[in-house]
């Protein structure tokens, strides 16, 4: 574990990014990332010129993206926070060349084609891609861990369907959970979500004092949600939210359980399935997370409350989706993919 | 119709207070409202001095209550916006000496002891607090326009209660809904609606860049719901967030269709619900309502999303909490008390 | 004054524009406005596309500009809610058909080059342009009301510059200032001031919990201040700010006195200057204004902070940027060209 | 520099004692901090009750205080983040009994009686208070660094001191600026300075779409202003506002120079004012600081605009008031302090 990783970014003045090549900045085992700007994706030479508050001192330069700067550079892994049409296209590349590859976009994170369909892929060799596809590691170590020292490709995942997933799994998984009856998850999230492309849709005015529904049945995040999940897209509704906050995540997740039980039960059931998660942390009964208390952390914060019948249950699932939503949940990755400690750059 | 009524307001230095003075202060068929101070409740003297922005040139002296002044200056109706111990407390006084009363808090609301309970009356003679609360009527225009002119005793309907009952009611009462299945209702409102009061849940570091799930399955305003809504409390969860924002109130409202059906006959059943009410506004399908379209008006609207399955059905409803949710719907129901246009002083 | 004006608007789909026709919507001495849509300006059909809070009820539609519109219906006053650009070309030919024009960009607010050099202007014919800026009325009635009945160009000024001639003026008048010394002017803006186009400026991201100075000594408006209050520019110095919040101006003022005084001359100075103005509060010594007190008013605010030496003073001076800064504003000096009530339609 | 020092800290649970406790467990040469709550200091048993963000796994216990478990713990330095009261009663018995201390309050930053008298100590001993209050540094490394090595007194500077000081004194050590013209300061602070406490003053309804100026010629700060500066207090004017967001400062500062000078010049002297602190970051000419730029960073952003006469400049400070304003400030004393790094724990 003494060697260091050596990472590159493509995309770091986007806000999932930046917080990328913040965390790797400071990676006690990571050598200072490579930055790499795409040709055409804008004018900045340095990522201090679109954000000065990175330092103080040291200047981090964008430089031109080529395959040869990341053989001639011993990069060990190349994030993408890139555009999925961008990820898609790359990721097959960069297999061909043998570099792993950590992918935050949506590009590879779905085995259905129905799912797949929200993103217009158009791919020339859709066997290829497939392959690929079955390749990638859906990158979300609290179901994956195993896969991820070996992978090649791995699929990071959404921030909504980080926070729905961990929320749902140990339900699911402990079979107590009357999915027929279906699955109500009501997620809001801070704006960083929507990019940093100045839209009517982020100007202030449009979203301060404001809180609006979006793309209720239609959004992206939701073929991850019912794959990982492994329920049928009939027994889950999800609905999206934009909140008036710069960063952070709350999902309100409701579930019939097949049978009443107890609070000590439901918080027994959340406490194993995540006694060796790092990253999650689990609420007494009683206790709800917010938002606050995610926010500039990795963790996803997991509580709930149970009705007196002891059978229907809400579930509060927060993170902050810069973070354990994206960047974090990357370097997450990144570290069980090259042995290091899970937590090492996170804490 | 040309008789001006003469309003009184007890508590307009609180947030709805104040709201429902500057409605009737600028009311066409109401007189100067005449503002009253509890004993003991605080030392302002003006309304200018809790709230500045009242008015430039004008002042709005605070009065200290008591019924002779109420006789002696001919009020016609009284609105409380008093603690509900205070009102639960005045109402029989209030009917005693013929005064019409507009109830602000839930003291008159519930119908059904087990929901009373959450309030904590111990009400001296329970035979005679049941009389007048089958007496009181549930301020919700839309639902009982018609018991409004001879209503002594209204009882203006929570904020949340109003969100959440404008939205589920002419589904149920047009019989689509299956409400076996269960209905979650997750509602988000602004600050205002937590009161004037400081404390450390609506202290600044405590509401800004967070969101807040509260008072799970114990919310005052679920007996409001259940009750009027006519269903039992097993079916429907009802799980309020606290916004960062100074006001307005979005309920998502989660229900399964008994058979599938069109986009176009779910908002038939809305716009033909809602033909004559003029404070509810029904979007046309593929729009949905955002708290900033409600905020400073008494409307409530409701828009909503049919899953592609055409069964599962997701309603949006925004109000603005100090409006349609309090002093805008207090107004709505004085003016329907005596016979003055419903929309009067609320363009 | 029993006839009503019949207004027009280019431009209703801005911030200002959309206040405006808000305003004059329920104005009682005003026919419902005309929306006019310049060519190109985008494709919304109606007011209610851009904005949905605009009511339940009718529908706003925009109808294409042309000359020949405004006199067919009949148009007394036509207010130019348009970029500069636009509203220097179309005064001449305004003022050529005999058009009365309020015009609420800065295209007609200077006398001196200098000044207008700022906004780039090019015209044609410098002289026309000339005698033209000289028969404008800059539209600040508090100043200018006199001038109002018989005005055919109303240039109705900047939101910053208001908040600041107000603040100063009385003291200027009453030649206690001390301009030798020099005068700081520090103002502070919400969002709305910056326009609906979405920009990496307006980005909620870059606003939210932020606040960012910009433009200091090349600002617009700092023309406008300059000659209204008849210093030279080397007097004072004008740095704004962006505040994270959507409306609300606030100017902290300092100036040094020729003399020590007492707080209540300072305060008799200012009641004195305004007391015929019906929008200017003036705040008691002790008291300074807040941004939430003048917010969805027409008010502007004054109050003001004296040092113990009695000779350097601190001036607050409060207002909506959308209301007495832009929107309002043109409705007051609409009110007084036509003889109408000074607060018709603004209570 | 391989030993570790032992901090403990009173009134971790307050805004800026828990941002000192962050980093204290953070801090690679610092063992775990102590947390000790006064008697009667309320009822929190651990810092996770009233921060639940602080960890996941760890819990954090407050402990009653008592000089005998800072002896018996071998603690190093006593860190004070206590009303100034208390910090005034304790930092005698500290002297006494050789512990040294980083004291948060504004009890011991004062030399001259008429700027401690804003404080209301009424002391016993007043020769003994002098004596202590000469002995006692104030912590702005940037300007008192020698002299910490050897202090046992350490008062750390109030937030908004900060941000005018080290705005200032490059240009006043430099000889540059003409004070007796007069200095104003115009600062605006995050809510997040006003403390925890709930109170009418910081209840979201009062802050949130809110500007306000206060405490105007009466700030506490202004003492500490005045004495670092070595100016009169007739030479500066400051006014505090309180803004929207939860942390954050930015001062805007506008001077007179004594003669004409070029951009360059300014530049150079703050570059070189400030060439070995690593916590002033001195902006290039034509970029300005913007709060978010230093929010969650140890840094203290400098930039300015000159006018165009080349005399008048606006000089621009921004820091994080809990950070470089008050906990991150107390730890860069105690490295000082200790002969660490200045920037250990701080990056």
């Amino acid at each position: 574990m003494s060697a260091r990783v050596q990472p590159a970014i493509v995309g770091a003045t986007g806000y999932a990014g930046f917080e990328l090549a913040r965390l790797l900045l400071r990676h006690p085992h990571a050598k200072t990332p490579l930055l790499l700007a795409r040709e055409g994706s804008g004018s900045v030479a340095t990522l201090n010129d679109a954000y000065p508050q990175v330092s103080g001192n040291g200047s981090y330069p964008l430089e031109p993206f080529s395959w040869e700067t990341l053989a001639a550079r011993g990069v060990d892994v190349l994030f993408l926070a890139t555009p999925h049409e961008v990820s898609r296209a790359w990721a097959p590349e960069a297999e061909k060349r043998g570099v792993r590859v950590v992918d935050l976009s949506g590009a590879w994170r779905l085995r259905r084609q129905e799912h797949r369909a929200v993103y217009g892929f158009k791919d020339a060799d859709v066997a290829a891609a497939d392959r690929l596809t079955r390749k990638a590691v859906y990158g979300l170590p609290e179901l994956h861990r195993k896969k991820l020292p070996s992978a090649t490709l791995v699929a990071n995942p959404g921030c909504y369907a980080t926070s729905v997933i961990l929320g749902l799994t140990p339900l699911l998984r402990e079979g107590v959970v009357d999915a027929e009856h279906g699955i109500v998850c009501d997620s809001k999230s801070g704006v960083s979500g929507a990019g940093k492309e100045p839209t009517s849709k982020t100007h202030f005015m449009e979203v301060a004092d404001n809180l609006t529904a979006y793309a209720v049945f239609e959004h992206r995040h939701f073929g991850e949600i019912v794959e990982q999940l492994e329920i049928s897209s009939g027994q889950i509704v999800f609905t999206p939210h934009l909140l008036p906050i710069p960063r952070g995540i709350l999902s309100t997740i409701y579930v019939r359980l097949k049978a009443p039980t107890t609070a000590a039960a439901v918080h027994e059931i959340f406490k194993s399935f995540y006694q060796s998660a790092p990253f999650v942390r689990v609420f007494a009964p009683g206790k709800l997370p917010q938002i606050q208390y995610s926010v500039h952390t990795n963790y996803c914060d997991l509580g709930f409350a149970l009705a007196p019948d002891g059978q229907r249950l809400v579930v509060v699932s927060c993170l902050d989706n810069l973070l354990k939503g994206a960047a974090g949940q990357a370097v997450q990755n990144m570290n069980l993919m090259f042995g290091l400690g899970e937590q090492e750059g996170l804490a």
